[in-house]
């Protein structure tokens, strides 16, 4: 454990956040600039997500690969929209051993261009067709300004890269992925995320639109968190990807990718964690119980060791803290990481049949009898705090939810609070660039599925085409 | 399926292991040069490579991290071997954006210095140690000729740095991820490879001592396949890593390292594959078993499934080929792409209860009545068909297996049939050197817990000190 106090959450947010990062050794920045270390016990919620959302991947039938991580500037250049959205942020690889390069080569920002270059030699009929394909990979983006997890030069992801014959099959390829992101933030990560479409200026170089899911922080600050592109027919135009279909004419192949990464760990913390360390929900937590024996009686010690075998036996991660630091030691440690679920068993309390849960979330504690089923016991307790921090995440992005009708109401609300903004839109930039003004609030998504709360645009009163929720963002 | 023929493994072995990489679906080459892309069939080996040894390090309370890809120059430069040992093959980031660099950045060939400036700012005391790390990453290495899987400019790996507090748990280490390492070939794999200590010439850049796991390929070629180094604290005095011991004095930290690569996957295509395809041993096959319905009588699909629900609950892989393709074709394909075993279920046969399983190392077919338990026969096959690849493979390794007692004996032997030589040597690199001279032959390993075959050194005829197994290498 740092010993280091970690700054209120309410004093300083920002500070809070990196007090949070570095007490609970999540990641550390390295000599390299803006490049970051991911530590044991962040990379093992890194593990977790990988493990969970690889599980779904393949369920929907995609299967994994791996394409270089360097891109020859001349394939890069292809697409035109792709590269100029990257140029500024691309990595160049200019020698090899002592020799220059003829032509250099590009760290990977994104892989569209290599998996076109693939398609192009491995499809020729519709039989092809569908490829769904996903790797996870490290990624570079030249960035000025970097941040634990929510963006460093370096990050890992998963870019998964799908092709087909036919339009609708693509899109809806497209809507499923973003379907398992909403699923993986509301169940597993307990982040009620919104999902919906971006902007035209908002969505990903070379995309016919892109999906997005977008998570609210305490703070009121928006992450993107896992985005879903329909290329349509885009990029297999600039990359010559022609299949034979039934009516056996040539045509271009309908493309989407679909990606979410490392930062999703920075949005865990700015969602759930507090003013004593990280906060996990159950389901993400790579430990979800701790035992922690107080005393070496040997009854002590023999009733860890039972719980801890059947509570692992039963897929519940437990391990006991046999180390011999002080139990308010290890209380704290377990705080500070975040262990969602800590169990106290000590040899006065067990003369009376007692022992002590103590939840991560509430920081309550509970005494029980030693008589109960400790799998079932435990299980419902974790539901409970997996459901139960879901609940508060609600409520705090319900309370940080506003609605605007003019420019001035949008000001008031963003000069008091950020927070997730409803507004309609006349789909013009220009109205977008206007509130951008503000603070640099951008459209986190469009979601016409949504009543209409205005007939006019917030911005420049003419008439409305759209539900869009705005905010400022990571 | 890939239709063209695959050349036959005795004619040109060469051209026979990429016409199997190619027919498998493996790997192919890229628009990149000297960088593959590993497709489906062969990045799932990968995986289940990772998931198994990944286990075996945890087992062994390793944890898992991510350090930076890139490295700044002044911080590779520090250990001084290392970097001459790397220098060649190097690829330097110059660019960031459209900025040129104030100090460029190498691509990791391997990442010893990052750790040991990771470990510099959180080790100080014999409390904290050891530290037992691991990453699974690709690294980069500017080589000039390259061949799938076995030598190319990105590879995927895995790398393992420890540090600690005494020499004795340091080389304890180093000792037992060389048994780890073996044992994933004997047990896994099915190879029979040797392990031992390499010369001072053959060790790695920067190791007091490096120990390595060399495999023989069919051919009689060897492929180093895992090596762990002991580092004493040489890394530690050049990156000033120390730590407080328990006599509260300041002291330099032990170092080891150590790894393998997605080369393994070559070294098994060349081991165990034949005239027909890849040959996999069951426990690294990705799918175990594939179920072919001949014809589509409820009857057959009905116990097709049967069959393909209770071996996957049993921890079998299997899968049913529904495809519209022909049974023959279907049986060809399942064999090119190396499926350790093939169930035929044909409606004719069932009428005598009778169904048709087919090995693929032996490409023996087994008529057996519907009545036999599925799953501990299928079981039992694959475990026969596992042992009878190792034995197999023992059998040509031990055929490839040699002795020499002077230069004469040594070049006659490369000249017929490359393979493990033994002989004896003095410990002089000019004879190492000599030796070399003969096709490019080199020690392999030392391993003097093997009986004396000699007095004197097989080069020079003076006094011999170490029983060498050479050969020559990919």
């Amino acid at each position: 454990m740092n010993n280091k106090a970690i700054t209120k959450r309410d004093e300083d947010f920002a500070k809070w956040y990196t007090d949070v990062v570095r007490a609970a050794h999540l990641c550390d920045y390295s000599s390299v600039k803006g490049c970051m270390v991911i530590e044991p016990n962040g990379y093992a919620i890194w593990e977790k997500m990988q493990s969970i959302l690889d599980s779904k991947f393949k369920e929907l039938g995609h299967v994994n690969v791996a394409m270089p991580v360097l891109i020859p500037e001349n394939l890069l250049k292809k697409e035109g929209e792709l590269v100029n959205g990257f140029a500024p942020e691309v990595a160049w690889v200019t020698m090899g051993g002592k020799k220059e390069l003829e032509e250099r080569l590009a760290f990977r920002p994104t892989s569209e261009t290599l998996f076109c270059d693939y398609y192009k030699d491995h499809i020729s009929s519709y039989r092809d067709l569908p490829k769904l394909y996903n790797q996870w990979c490290n990624v570079i983006r030249w960035e000025k300004e970097t941040r634990p997890f929510l963006r460093s030069r370096e990050f890992w992801w998963q870019e998964g890269h799908t092709i087909h014959s036919t339009k609708e099959e693509a899109e809806k390829e497209t809507k499923q992925m973003m379907e398992v992101y909403k699923w993986f933030h509301h169940e597993i990560l307990a982040i009620p995320s919104i999902t919906g479409i971006k902007t035209e200026k908002e969505k990903f170089a070379g995309a016919e639109y892109t999906l997005t899911n977008e998570a609210l922080m305490y703070n009121g600050v928006a992450l993107q968190s896992g985005t879903s592109h329909y290329f349509g027919q885009k990029f297999s135009k600039a990359y010559d990807v022609k299949f034979l279909n039934k009516d056996n004419k040539l045509d271009y192949a309908y493309q989407t990718s679909w990606g979410t990464t490392t930062r999703m760990i920075g949005g865990l913390i700015m969602v759930h964690s507090d003013d004593f360390g990280l906060v996990l929900p159950p389901k993400i937590a790579p430990k979800q119980v701790v035992i922690i024996p107080i005393g070496d009686d040997n009854e002590v010690l023999d009733l860890a060791n039972k719980y801890n075998e059947e509570l692992n036996n039963n897929n519940i991660t437990s391990y006991i803290d046999y180390s011999d630091k002080s139990p308010g030691f290890k209380f704290a440690e377990a705080e500070v990481n975040g262990i969602p679920l800590r169990i106290e068993i000590g040899s006065r309390d067990l003369k009376e049949n007692k022992i002590t849960f103590a939840r991560r979330d509430t920081r309550e504690k509970i005494v029980e009898t030693t008589n109960i089923d400790i799998v079932s016991y435990v299980n419902n307790l974790l539901d409970n705090i997996q459901s139960s921090m879901y609940k508060k995440a609600l409520e705090r992005r319900d309370k940080l939810t506003f609605e605007a009708h003019n420019l001035k109401e949008m000001e008031d609300i963003l000069n008091k609070q950020p927070g997730f903004i409803h507004a309609m839109w006349c789909g013009n930039e220009e109205c977008e660039a206007k509130i951008k003004e503000i603070k640099g609030c951008k459209s986190r998504l469009i979601d016409d599925s949504l009543d209409s709360i205005d007939d006019k645009c917030v911005a420049c009163g003419r008439d409305a085409k759209h539900h869009v929720i705005w905010g400022i963002q990571y």
